[in-house]
């Protein structure tokens, strides 16, 4: 479908191109774009618009469709109609899937065979999975620390993985600065508005599923937010007669750009500290206004849990209910509990949890004595 | 649907119960049984038969509707039109889900609290998973040299983990001795005809995608062979008017109870070695002369690998399609060369190759380093 680049702060539109990450407009420098369409047929608005110039170059390694079953026993003990959504059953194991499968698609639309990219594990993962089904050569720039297994199943696809010492966020600047060096284009997974746009059918799917059921929050760990995002895009683009559920962002306590923001607290990249929720464990998220947004546009809230409660949750989510999720996933029922404590969630109400990445992604310890 | 036990020897038939897991004829003990059903109407042959009093009461975990893709490089390589069916895309990341679900419904419906399992690792995993979610309480028995992510993975849903030195099928009789001793149902999964029945749903999904569209064959790593034998239940189900594509069981040098009956030798279980693909080292499979049966009555062959070249197939398969399956499941990927080379398969023919565990089960050393 035709579409354009637009700034999400000056909202200047541009033709679509892949060399182009953030805004280059002055005043408005490193801001991140979205898609907007520019043929979009209203009779056809329930037909999800997607960013390529023909669906079926959308490559299809099996992404999307993710089951949603309903949690018992959690369901029980807290009075509530809690389901989850299987995000971890996607090919490579994690949601990121649903964005690699649309930014890569059009990358190679755009003839592009070479990318650099940054990522703490699961979109490296997943950018590798797709880039050697398409034979896109990719260069994954991660934090030596991430978990060893995310490292390992990069690498097992065939990227060359650079491993960068230090926070997340020098990943970011080895990659930019290897992109740069070497002129291959800069597919960040946080900055490109095709990964963003990929997951936007999480949300129409949800939708589909509870259909006239009233779901009334929907729980996401978030790190740069693009899940939480693309949810809010689905149920922007299927219109006005739909009832949007109220979409709240889970952060943790030593890693909250986003809370911070919806508090109205500064955050700085010096404030972080270690977390095991590796996969949200984004020091200075490129979207983050962007997240809040959606966070305060549906009368959601931006909460932070422990690393304890994670730990803990892993283990009684396997044991409860048979889901095996990895830590980061985990955060959202720590954040659960808590909005059921302050009563942001009540009694008997509808509640959606994404499990975001399979438990083998990032086992507990356990697993390695 | 009502039901029985049939003797897949001596052909008795006899009431489902849980308790029974062989036939204890005179001359016939120890053979397993399969599931007949006594009230299927053949006005509603297209809908799955299954062995529960109420369709309702299956567990749903997500199991099932794994994607089909098109192995593109692959196919271009051997001029071939093959696809793949992502059976790791299960809940607990193999396609024993399947069998799991239907089990554990069919044993929560006899009112059963507590089992005994043996399994080389992902039924163990699958079993245990679908017990915490009915509040079965379980004890695996495993082999103590099964990997080491499998085992742990068993252990997080709460089952009872007894680890058993010495080969895969002294876990099996360890399992036995518990379960008399302790009068705990032993549910097998290679022997419950309810297992069983659960993965004939691979069949069903296999026919409704390929439709009109001829299926050649399908290659299946077969340890026991549960899903090999559920896929041919499908076809024979459905009736006389569909193609079967031929069923190949691929098993290793080391260990080929199968292959050896399908080529009239002799197999004792102290022929068996070592071998990496742990998931199908079945030394005295109990449905060995179902699974070759199935194999010759649909002219498929029994054919074996080595580890050698499943270990380079498994990186491959990573690297040429973005797929990211378990040792075992690469063995098909051996198989469908050796079954090339021999021209049993040929050109232009259409290939179904099942990956039937998700890599991070049972990763490649580079993981561990």
């Amino acid at each position: 479908m035709k579409h354009k680049f637009k700034c999400l702060n000056c909202q200047t539109t541009i033709n679509p191109d892949p060399h182009i990450t953030v805004c280059q407009q002055k005043g408005c420098k490193y801001e991140a774009f979205e898609i907007v369409y520019t043929n979009r047929d209203s009779n056809t608005s329930h037909e999800i618009p997607i960013p390529l110039s023909n669906n079926l170059n959308l490559i299809n390694l099996g992404q999307g469709n993710t089951p949603i079953i309903r949690l018992n026993s959690i369901s029980s003990d807290f009075e509530l109609n809690i389901f989850a959504k299987l995000e971890y059953m996607n090919p490579t194991g994690s949601f990121k899937d649903r964005g690699s499968s649309m930014m890569i698609s059009a990358l190679k639309e755009f003839g592009i065979s070479e990318i650099v990219e940054d990522s703490s594990g699961n979109a490296g993962a997943s950018i590798s999975a797709y880039s050697a089904y398409s034979k896109i050569q990719s260069h994954i720039f991660v934090p030596e620390n991430a978990p060893k297994n995310k490292i390992s199943q990069i690498e097992l696809y065939g990227s060359e993985v650079h491993k960068i010492p230090g926070p997340r966020d020098n990943s970011t600047f080895a990659a930019i600065e290897y992109s740069n060096k070497n002129s291959i284009p800069y597919s960040s997974h946080n900055l490109s508005p095709y990964f963003l746009e990929g997951t936007k059918s999480f949300g129409y799917e949800v939708i589909n599923f509870f259909n006239q059921n009233k779901l009334h929050h929907i729980l996401f760990p978030v790190g740069n937010g693009s899940l939480l995002i693309g949810s809010y895009k689905a149920y922007t683009e299927i219109g006005n007669n739909i009832n949007i559920p109220k979409h709240h962002a889970i952060q943790t306590e030593n890693i909250r750009p986003i809370v911070n923001m919806y508090n109205n607290l500064n955050w700085s990249v010096d404030d972080g500290l270690p977390t095991i929720a590796n996969g949200i464990a984004i020091l200075n998220p490129p979207r983050k206004i962007q997240a809040t947004n959606v966070v305060n546009f549906t009368n959601g809230t931006a909460i932070t849990v422990s690393d304890e409660q994670i730990i803990e949750w892993q283990i009684k989510l396997a044991q409860k209910e048979g889901v095996f999720a990895e830590l980061t996933s985990c955060a959202i029922f720590a954040g659960l509990e808590k909005l059921i404590s302050t009563k942001i969630i009540k009694n008997q109400e509808t509640v959606l949890l994404p499990i975001t990445g399979f438990g083998l992604k990032d086992p507990p310890k356990s697993f390695n004595q």
